[in-house]
């Protein structure tokens, strides 16, 4: 039998495994921060007619500029943004790796703060843009000074920041996106993928993008709008910025299915959006109970919980799992991680959880 | 305001525009080789019933192995292959981008034969590998002695063949591929993404694949199926090739949407390839046609004509357009490209060009 090593891959590939999230069927998935409430069904049918409409001249290509997605995209972002800032594809991984090809690539880099999202390092690798890092401050804090540092010592043509962070949960304010911004000549980009978890009111970078070119921000249908199922990750920039990720893109890589059915649940933005409230309660409550656990969770403006004082995440992992509830062990020592999920689900959580210290 | 140049995109990218065939609302589309014949009606019920249902679960995500989907992709192919030599992904281009990511990639060089599809020379690009070109023979043809000869001056990572050939519609003979895969030690893949336009009977390089472990087969759901909106494209080789993809993959690439819509599309493969006669008769009809108009078309076994002779192609263009029909002038000299269409939109063509000349 061939091998994966019999095969001429590239030899950075070599020895590689693939990223995975495990794909187990259990009764608690609270591993992958999905958003565990469904689409509401009067946008699930609306969702559908859409489809039904697109199916019909599906024998076409999409409209390669998704201009209505766009125009949908840019007026649900608000802050005077407007289409020509807005680009979209499959997923916020396909937008990043875009973004990665126009700006990185080989013999230039990325910097970020670990522990953050894992596949801003993979698709830096795939695009053979160089990841370099740069140390947080404590409690996974980053604060105007720390970034600075970074970039300073790092001296990296993109940088990336997560905010609110994956896997930590924690913010980072405007204060410390505006220094990055200044400390150096490359490319910044925000990953906002959970910021609709944040509190009400709160600061987005969306609202630096004003006289900053070279700022991105990037966010998701996955997580707020319950839409990981159908891969849609955008990012809002000068229009410049989305000309070069034109350079980049796949001639029509958003499918006609995709915009008509993304379009559909962003015409429904407030309900789809009233999930997040209840979201956030149960986040909220995950972090209230767990120092009554003996655990101690970070702050969290996302809809997951990281925690530290596990003293073998594994074997904490592996109990939940034989309850099947499935949760995330990231191998951050003495740490997990688990998404909010209904109030059912996070209480099965939290009672297991109860039950594994007594 | 800020343009391209003043933003730091990557060196190689300075100065270049995006891909574009012109996005123009016309009576009579025959440019991008669509099937220009929409989805039979009992198909698209079936296929937004199926959408329908995974609307339902869509804030999860997809399944990371369109396993479903493989299967029935393998079980459409037929020639024994297995769901585990099956792999997919938006579009045949992102299935050639991830081949050049794994097996291509900085230092590495792909050959190509030009005229070919224009996507190949675009995608090695971006993903940072050499593309180099060798020489057809007459009539754009490609023998075994040719093909052998291209390999041996310029040594390449990767091959890859076209057939039948986009623009040219030539196809490519079994031998000259078997003399390709054993000039060389590298990855060899055959884009088939209009197998079947040809013959019926003509072999397919689906039969060489056992025991050709550095062999890939690239096929689309966009021409024969009429699937060009919803972006499918995939491939067959050795189950070790698709593991190579998986490193290089973006997790979650297919959408649960894309996954129900193609996988109701090829359970109704009879009905959905029924259009495919037609199609061929009229590519047959253009092919009879043009000489009488003056014209020289090269023997087509694809969904689309290249007809030579033509003394200013983009005043015939630009005079078809006039006239509300679009076909594609690709800067070859002396020749054009047009797309088999429906019997009305092919004799709208014919009648078209017939006026021209007199």
């Amino acid at each position: 039998m061939t091998t994966l090593d019999d095969l001429p891959i590239r030899d950075d590939l070599r020895g590689k495994k693939p990223y995975g999230a495990p794909q187990k069927p259990v009764r608690v998935a609270l591993n992958v921060n999905e958003n565990t409430h469904p689409v509401p069904e009067t946008v699930a049918q609306d969702i559908v007619d859409r489809v039904a409409q697109a199916v019909r001249t599906v024998n076409r290509y999409p409209d390669r500029e998704f201009t209505v997605l766009r125009e949908k995209l840019a007026a649900y972002l608000g802050h005077g943004i407007t289409r020509e800032q807005i680009w979209a594809a499959n997923g916020s991984n396909e937008v990043l790796q875009q973004f990665m090809q126009a700006f990185g690539g080989p013999g230039r880099t990325v910097l970020g703060f670990p522990p953050t999202y894992s596949m801003h390092s993979i698709i830096a690798e795939g695009t053979g843009t160089h990841w370099v890092t740069a140390p947080r401050d404590a409690d996974f804090e980053l604060s105007p000074e720390t970034v600075e540092r970074g970039i300073r010592a790092t001296k990296p043509d993109i940088v990336f920041l997560c905010s609110p962070n994956n896997p930590t949960g924690t913010p980072v304010s405007l204060d410390t996106i505006e220094a990055a911004y200044s400390a150096f000549d490359g490319m910044l980009l925000v990953d906002e993928a959970y910021a609709e978890f944040a509190p009400t009111g709160s600061p987005t970078a969306l609202t630096l993008l004003e006289g900053r070119p070279r700022l991105a921000v990037s966010r998701t249908l996955s997580k707020a709008f319950a839409f990981a199922g159908a891969r849609v990750g955008y990012l809002a920039a000068d229009p410049a910025v989305t000309d070069a990720l034109r350079l980049v893109r796949l001639p029509y890589h958003l499918s006609a299915l995709t915009q008509a059915a993304a379009g559909a649940a962003l015409d429904h933005a407030d309900l789809m959006l009233a999930m997040v409230d209840d979201i956030k309660a149960q986040r909220d409550r995950i972090v209230a109970e767990l120092p009554k656990l003996g655990y101690r969770p970070y702050r969290s403006w996302s809809n997951f919980v990281l925690f530290g004082g596990v003293a073998d995440p594994h074997d904490v992992f592996l109990r939940l799992l034989a309850d099947d509830i499935l949760i995330r062990d990231l191998g951050i020592p003495g740490h997990l991680r688990v998404s909010a999920g209904t109030e059912a689900e996070t209480t099965a959580f939290l009672e297991a959880l109860a039950r594994i210290e007594a």
